[in-house]
């Protein structure tokens, strides 16, 4: 297999990933992708960071046997917690969701400015949004959200509860921030919503949409994008592969075809 | 060691079977308690039956290894989904909490009335407790609620959210139901807001509650009961013990002392 050819390996926790995924076909429709959703040990938010690298190392290595040329974290948490274990065993570059979010999030606040960080309570936990923020003269705030992903897997997005949630925790911030940074793949389901909390003067930044983004970049700078046109997708999660797809569908109009299993 | 101080072997997902475990220290406060929380793998609702059972399954080796004297599965997903292959592994007895709660709700109901059966999508899909209600004469409806949970986990019980999320579940059986069996061990950090959303006129069986009777009235009729006065209670966790210890303290009042890890 020539290196432009193989695949993109991307993993979440679960399907919130697929936000990254799907910014990734529209970019580019030639590459063949690899989706891995940890379904059986989801949501890793809430738990320790030492579960999360354990939990990210088993994925690479399972996403490295299968030849990617490039390794995408499409979770906030793990991209938090363990991106810098992962860059350690993986042989191929690695890319994570907070640097992209950040960038995206500085080019739309100006210098002074407040950007209010939304996330898991361990990503929030981590301060990786305020570190990649540093020394670039915003001030940022961060906010854990432990219920919108449970939301979102609920496929409850536009209901009023969802709305109450979301009042419940940006109602304090709204009409303070600049910009408010999605910092967890799950969340862009919820962007209305969101948005509708927070306030019409905050700019909204998806860094699902910003990793994307960045992948298509960084593959193009070293001249390993596919000259594909049309290329493959393959989904596998660690459990219950009937669901997932049925979700994809529902949430995101993935048609994700047959999702294999593999269990750790 | 004496059969009779041998301690009881609790499990759950998490935090949820806590209420067992209260109820139970509060019954037979002379007994030696060992809780496990499977906090790594939480929530156990979503997953697949295989999951459960494999989960299930290594949990109850490292309990046996500690030889207790009986096992509580103190979560309706694992007991629903799990309870047979947990009882063909065990040389001692094994309780789940699906039998004594659906005893409970019978109680309540008067022949020919209606049960409302909450709980997570996993334990609504395997149908446990319409089948061990089967043939009773009374009338069962299940409905999941997969919010209830990270709703408790995030300490959010009276909050006006709660009261939304109750309601949009149980809205529609308003005053329809006899009796609601809080069909997750979770559930009772939720119950005024359940209450409230069902209706004066339906009781509110704790599956919880009754687990804890039917464990006191199994030992006493193997004359198993500890004679002692004042028990040990230990607690176990796969991941993120400190969390545990302050969501047990702020959720339930209960003092954990030092959690143990034991990652699977």
């Amino acid at each position: 297999m020539k290196n432009k050819e193989r695949p993109i390996g991307i993993f979440d926790s679960g399907l919130g990933g697929l936000t990254v995924f799907r910014e990734l076909r529209a970019l580019l429709p030639g590459e063949n992708l690899i989706y891995f959703g940890d379904t059986a040990r989801v949501p890793y938010g809430t738990k320790s960071a030492e579960a999360v690298i354990a939990f990210s190392k088993e994925i690479t290595g399972y996403l490295l046997a299968k030849k990617i040329k490039l390794l995408i974290v499409a979770c906030n948490t793990a991209s938090s917690l363990a991106l810098g274990a992962v860059r350690k065993i993986s042989p191929v570059p690695v890319l994570g969701v907070i640097e992209p979010g950040a960038a995206a999030a500085l080019k739309a606040v100006p210098r002074g400015g407040r950007v209010l960080v939304t996330g898991t309570t361990a990503t929030v936990n981590s301060r990786a949004y305020s570190r990649a923020l540093a020394g670039s003269g915003v001030r940022v705030t961060e906010k854990a959200c432990p219920l919108f992903v449970p939301l979102a897997e609920e496929g409850w997005c536009s209901k009023p509860v969802a709305a109450a949630v979301a009042k419940e925790y940006l109602g304090p911030y709204r009409g303070k921030a600049d910009a408010l940074i999605l910092g967890c793949t799950h969340y862009p389901l919820l962007k209305k919503v969101i948005a509708r909390a927070i306030g019409p003067r905050t700019a909204i930044v998806d860094s699902a949409k910003a990793a994307a983004l960045a992948a298509r970049d960084g593959l193009a700078a070293a001249g390993l994008l596919s000259g594909a046109t049309a290329g493959r997708s393959e989904f596998v999660v660690s459990d219950a592969p009937e669901k997932f797809s049925c979700l994809a569908s529902r949430l995101l109009g993935i048609r994700t075809g047959k999702v294999k299993v593999k269990r750790f």
